[in-house]
């Protein structure tokens, strides 16, 4: 016996999988190959009958159990969700996001392609992400400057960018091309391409291309060694990213 | 088919709404127009028989899908949950009470009216927080002053306090009225009425008066650019509140 | 009418009790008097057929609702676990685990007996934690050293080990024996026994035995004070750890 309910105005492409226990709502279109676990919702509180606002998930993705995803949202090809991950409507994202459990995205977001969030992340309503970015366990995107008003200043992280686990990236943050955020930094104003920044001051500290394992003599930017991780076809746009990177040395001190 | 389950035990008042896969035990009241969303236990853990222990939630709540609340808590009309929230048993809670997704709440808690905490906030036991509270996410309550210890030494925040994002209260702290902890803040010991506090040492480093957004001239304590977020009726109120922040600031050095 | 889901292939003890619209899935085994809560998946994300694939939870254990367990794990007797819980795959534990609501163990790690974790605690893959080590809220242990990269340096805590709230255990630390991290603090490297370290350079600011509650005058290590919360068959471990922690006070200045 089963529990599941898919409403007939959901679009399933071929071989779609869909847990016990889940909901699949109206205005639903499901990629082929697509599986989602159990007890979730997707495509939950639809504000309205219009039939634009859709939930698209793109072909392969996972959504794993105890997810909730509004309506209104469009993934590519290859989304991954964790477990209890929450995303609100309105969100764009391109292909391989990658949301990790308890990881919450709070509407109006906009994804580039194979980000990856680890999880417990918080992303404030509005925040703009570019491709290849990296958020660790914790992390916390904000977006009011005065707690509480009615103001909002949402987040920007440019391509390639690395925040370690337990930053706080405060309202208006911009973090250029390749910038770094050591764990547990309060992230603040405007931050240069390939700059690490560190601490509760948000200081600059060097450059990503300073990080490097002693024991292993890996070194960053990560494009360097971490290619592999991904399919074929995104290793191209990675070299390049980390050329990219690799010259915004120039500008530091000992570059 | 529904795999919805309602003790005959509980009372609905008119138009409640029960999510799918809900349950809703014994001794539980629900007010006039309350929603309760998917996968919800409401109500659930009673320790024993008793008939005094309700679960109390008021009109006009929302609870919100994955919600654990336990038995024996009373919650004034217009509670509002995220989605994946736990409440424990014994809290009290005044009007309007906003728990956060993921937010726990630890049991023998007491909240005003109007408190507001986002997500991942978890409030320990016994905490004592006043009317028109603000918790950004991540906010942790402690209570155990020598961990792990038998001791207990809860938080109290009194009315109008604001906790921004990823602070941490130790043990016994007490922020007095109007008062304001920064973002990643550990606050201790007793913080003055209209003080903020930041750093690794609850620096108190000005009045809330003095925090303002220079682009739109908004100027806090927020009860002055943010009282049209609340009903008409709670707007007298937080005009006195404002004014009783106001007036702590007399305190200041260049007050 | 039930949604529960429990598959010929798992083996039940007496009384078990399995919560509703939970499924249990193949190759599980639950010990005598454990408790499943509601919408709980037990043995999820098989890999492969393999019967030595195991799942294993002991006798008397507790899983609360909303909790995702996978297979190719043994826990001791006594499990507890809050709720929305998650634990991977090929975790092996002694007796008496908690794991608090939120908190996501991430595979390969091993825990000793009597290890206590509160809520939104995340243990990095491949994490060896020792007997009677207590983790807080949102304490969080990390596994990569550059991230992100293909290396792997996990965190190890010997025995009773404290980690206070919102700590961050960076890649390879090692805490050793009755050590202590105050909350908020980023730990790294090697922690000798008995150290309390804090802040964000990790500092060694004491020994374990130099805290105490001025109020009650009671005084760390916990196992003078804190021994009763423990079942009676574990007093004797705990007196004798808490010797050794005594004992590694000569090294300390004012030791």
């Amino acid at each position: 016996m089963s529990c599941r309910r898919i409403s007939e105005k959901a679009l399933l492409g071929a071989g779609v999988r869909i847990g016990e226990h889940t909901t699949v709502h109206d205005h639903v279109v499901l990629g082929d190959g697509v599986t989602i676990g159990d007890y979730c919702q997707i495509g939950s509180e639809a504000h309205g009958e219009d039939a634009d606002f859709v939930l698209e998930i793109g072909a392969g993705s996972t959504v794993r159990s105890h997810t909730v995803i509004y309506s209104g949202s469009r993934f590519g090809a290859g989304l991954q969700t964790g477990h209890h991950a929450l995303i609100r409507d309105n969100t764009r994202a391109g292909l391989s996001l990658r949301i990790g459990s308890y990881t919450d995205v709070e509407g109006e977001c906009v994804f580039g392609d194979y980000v990856s969030c680890h999880g417990y992340v918080h992303v404030g309503k509005g925040s703009r992400i570019g491709d290849f970015v990296w958020l660790y366990s914790l992390v916390t995107l904000t977006n009011d400057p005065l707690p509480p008003s009615f103001l909002e200043r949402p987040v920007t992280l440019e391509d390639g960018v690395v925040v370690c686990v337990g930053c706080i990236l405060m309202p208006g943050t911009r973090m250029r091309t390749g910038s770094y955020a050591t764990a547990g930094t309060l992230v603040k104003g405007d931050v240069a391409a390939g700059a690490i920044v560190s601490g509760r001051d948000s200081a600059v500290v060097g450059h990503v291309s300073h990080l490097f394992d002693l024991e292993t003599m890996t070194r960053h930017p990560w494009m360097r060694h971490y290619a592999d991780r991904y399919p074929e076809e995104a290793r191209d746009r990675i070299r390049r990213l980390g050329e990219r990177i690799q010259a915004s040395r120039a500008a530091f001190p000992n570059g």
